[in-house]
């Protein structure tokens, strides 16, 4: 997948904490260094082979592909943007990617959105895109955005790659504050496996089309409409990446409150939407709110045992450190053959809240990864 | 299951650390608050229900099943001991076990260790049984222990029961401080699913019927080869307990050398361990060392990305940041059909080690688990 975007497109990024980054994302993160002067005038992404563990190799392949498409699309090597996603280990040559560029620059066109999404999938069953519109000071913007990822995705940050658009003009240093908080409240709330990849990356060009008048502060109220809309469409991708984690037969809220603070509500939210046990019952369709407990138990946060509450769905089956009185297993099974299913558990100790989102894990997981070296 | 002791018998205890510990789990960590004053004079033990997270009736159950025990074996409450394993959330009364107890006594008998073994079952599927002998000063004893567990196991502390006996005459504080010890280089060591339980429990008794003298630091070199022996035989069990986790077909090693410290190196090696996508290809016989770098990288803990260094079985997968000169497909191939794999990562930025034990993870998990309730 390669895209081009007008000279002046602002351009902001985050990517994967995993200590062995891929050889596009050291090349991405050494052109953002400096977000008052970062432009994104080019993206090309792979699928089949993420050029991750490749040592010098790697480095010189993204180098080599840096300088290639910086000469056909006219612009400095730094506003080239590059994300690969596959084997972690393969060296490739640039040969591989270059030899596609003229063919694939003489046939851009703008739109492509789809087209785009389907190019980057690799187990994705679906492409995954999602479109919004914003106003600004009065100025309508659009924004679009694609994602890809369906196994190695947790935080932080979910396993995947995802690019996003807009015509709106914010700066890049702005554009990378709204970014970083945003994949905070969106990308950075799902898991399918609990497994970070080495190539995680989220990309946002904002090509200022719009002609909206620029805003030098993230904080300015005239991007809130903006702020909220970039928000819905990443929550939305996010969200697509989940419903189709491999082998994924449900999609999983779970909402915990009542913790110690905010951070520990997530600590417990991932303890119980990481559990291979919790999301196997899932897919079993068994309200197993047992389950549900010994994760709250295994996170570590403070919970008051005596006091926890457990619902499915909004039906209770827990209170005040056991079964819930009005505990129904038809109402209860019912609700598991559904294909949402909500978690809520109360720790009973403080205000702390949070939400996060996953899937089941099924047969179809194991087929996936026992087959498939990715 | 019901073990009885002679008076005089020395007792020390290992429970989980979740903070929902099950009512039995409470019962038995208060007897031996005063470790000085711990005698343990009998143990029941149940499976298929686990009395966790069943409130004030949990409590009045195993106080009730404590006191009935207690008049019939003619000893002080708090010598009794209980562990119960099984389905969460679920009271029952005490009057299930109590009606079992003259019976159970009537038929009471020395040995028995392999149908103990039996009783105490869920998922296993097989017993699990180990024996050893030492010598204390001169003075053979022997060392017996069975265990239980083979689903929702982690550390700290794998989910599980085991249950220790020695005839050697070991003061209870003494005894606590082994098994203390102990459990961290054994129990603490397995994985199956990362998912920590209520319920688990590891028990010590030492009847002192050897006759050894009894010595009164856990440091004293006479205990050397008894401390080594107890190591050996809760090794042992502990991978017992994995190569039988649910679903399990394959026994897995990891080794993690070069770390910042033996914790980092602990660290990253459960990263590994607990993997879903590393343990999905391991079940799939695929050498996908490109996940073991994911693993690593998703720890946090420090690593030279251009300097580690991967082996399963001693093969050489990757070096020096990329992949191994030596990368033999077939032959990696060939060790990934066996039923016991072993993979090694060097991070090559420090001495710290560390080698725990695990599984894979397969299709037989999923359909235990789904269908399971625990």
């Amino acid at each position: 997948m390669l895209a081009l975007f007008e000279p002046g497109t602002s351009v902001a990024g985050v990517f994967t904490r995993s200590t062995m980054a891929s050889a596009p994302v050291d090349w991405c993160r050494a052109n953002l260094e400096r977000p008052e002067d970062a432009e994104g005038r080019a993206l090309i992404v792979n699928a089949g082979k993420s050029n991750a563990f490749t040592g010098k190799a790697g480095a010189e392949t993204v180098k080599a592909v840096g300088a290639a498409l910086a000469e056909l699309a006219g612009c400095r090597r730094r506003d080239v943007f590059q994300a690969s996603t596959g084997v972690i280990g393969q060296p490739f040559p640039a040969e591989e990617l270059t030899r596609h560029f003229e063919r694939m620059i003489g046939r851009a066109k703008p739109g492509g959105v789809l087209e785009a999404a389907r190019a980057i999938m690799t187990t994705d069953t679906f492409p995954k895109v999602a479109t919004r519109t914003a106003k600004i000071d009065g100025q309508k913007v659009t924004l679009a955005g694609i994602a890809k990822g369906s196994g190695m995705i947790a935080p932080d940050m979910a396993t995947m790659l995802s690019f996003l658009f807009t015509d709106a003009a914010i700066p890049s240093p702005v554009l990378q504050t709204l970014l970083v908080l945003t994949v905070r409240e969106t990308f950075n709330l799902i898991t399918v496996d609990g497994d970070t990849s080495t190539s995680d990356t989220v990309l946002l060009f904002a090509t200022g089309k719009a002609g909206n008048a620029a805003i030098a502060r993230a904080g300015d109220s005239r991007l809130g409409d903006f702020r909220d809309q970039l928000q819905s469409l990443m929550a939305d991708l996010a969200q697509q990446v989940v419903r189709d984690g491999e082998g994924a037969s449900k999609f999983v809220r779970v909402r915990v409150k009542g913790a110690e603070s905010a951070k520990a509500a997530r600590t417990v939210a991932f303890a119980i939407g990481n559990s291979p046990l919790v999301k196997t019952a899932i897919a079993g369709e068994d309200a197993n709110w047992g389950r549900v407990v010994m994760a709250v138990g295994k996170s570590g946060e403070k919970a008051d045992r005596d006091r926890l509450g457990i619902k499915f769905g909004g039906l209770p089956v827990a209170s005040r450190g056991g079964i819930d009185p009005k505990y129904d297993e038809k109402a209860l099974s019912d609700y598991m053959t559904g294909q949402e299913i909500e978690i809520e558990a109360d720790l009973a100790v403080g205000k702390g809240e949070a939400e996060i989102w996953t899937c089941d894990l099924t047969h179809g997981y194991i087929s996936i990864n026992a087959d498939y070296r990715s």
